[in-house]
């Protein structure tokens, strides 16, 4: 990615997630990040716009994973390829990732701000999801339902997989999340 | 609920709603609110705590429609209990509530901080619904997925009630939209 301080991005993301859990994420100054990296705020600057961008670099990432999986899936059925744009997005979530998932999700979700934005990168999914659903032709309502299911189940597993008993694989959790929705809703009911 | 400026509530709403329309919400001051409602800004004040929440003013009343009605649904179903939900938040969107409700969601949505406060409660809705569905004895991770789902079904109900030419009822939207919900993921597909 860049010539300069090769693995710096790497390192520095470590940094701030030592320091963010050790002393709060309030506490943490840019400079104490790169410090402990061992490089200069200028390099951390080349890496992030600010130390909140730290916890979110992949975001953009994780949304192109779920957006070109939905363009190119081989499914036709709407469902189908919204399940393939969850298996898709598990590239992001390899098992060697998930004791760093645990304590970012521990510094996230124990700071509101931090919490806030996290969901509203959720709705931003949502939305690039319906967006792509209806670039593959799937009619409105069902592209934005879709969307927002998706991302539902989505954080429903993601939650699940950074438990700390949790040793099923991301992919698996996806799959049985999904049809444990599809089996309450689509069951038949009585009409009350 | 006051004893002083009876309906000042309605007045002060309708005329920050006016002010916001007709030279944005920025611009507009709680002063100039309560001068055009006829009152001082001391009832604003009492009635609301800045002009932000003038345009949210209503929604731990529609929260609690929702999880009342869960509470209390006579429904076994979990996903009938949903239904029961969607079907009692409708009171608060009567007919003659309409024309308000676009004129507001002209300038929630045009307003980024504005819509991420909208969004932002709607995840607390959906959190709230999935505690009440818990109490109800529904187990995890139905819970949390029904509980999305349905704001996800009411979001969506929602955006289409105040479109400019739609003439459904919110109830017969709601239904609708569940439906189209439950169809598209219930629907047999053969795996990919």
């Amino acid at each position: 990615m860049a010539r300069w301080a090769p693995g710096a991005g790497d390192r520095l993301q470590a940094a701030a997630l030592d320091l963010f859990t050790d002393q709060g994420y309030d506490q943490t100054t840019v400079s104490q990040i790169a410090e402990r990296a061992g490089v200069t705020d200028r390099t951390f600057f080349r890496w992030f716009p600010d130390k909140r961008e730290v916890l979110f670099a992949g975001s953009e990432r994780l949304l192109a994973l779920f957006t070109d999986a939905v363009a190119g899936s081989p499914a036709t059925d709407p469902v189908e390829i919204a399940a393939d744009a969850l298996a898709a997005s598990t590239a992001f979530f390899a098992e060697e990732r998930r004791p760093w998932a645990r304590r970012r999700a521990a510094v996230v979700y124990g700071h509101p701000a931090l919490a806030e934005r996290e969901q509203l990168k959720m709705l931003t999914l949502a939305a690039a999801l319906a967006e792509a659903l209806r670039g593959r032709g799937v009619p409105e309502p069902d592209a934005t339902l879709l969307g927002h299911t998706t991302v539902t189940v989505f954080q429903v597993s993601f939650e699940a997989w950074i438990r700390p008993d949790e040793t099923r694989e991301m992919a698996q959790i996806q799959r049985e999340t999904f049809a444990a929705l599809r089996e309450t809703l689509g069951r038949v009911s009585t009409p009350g």
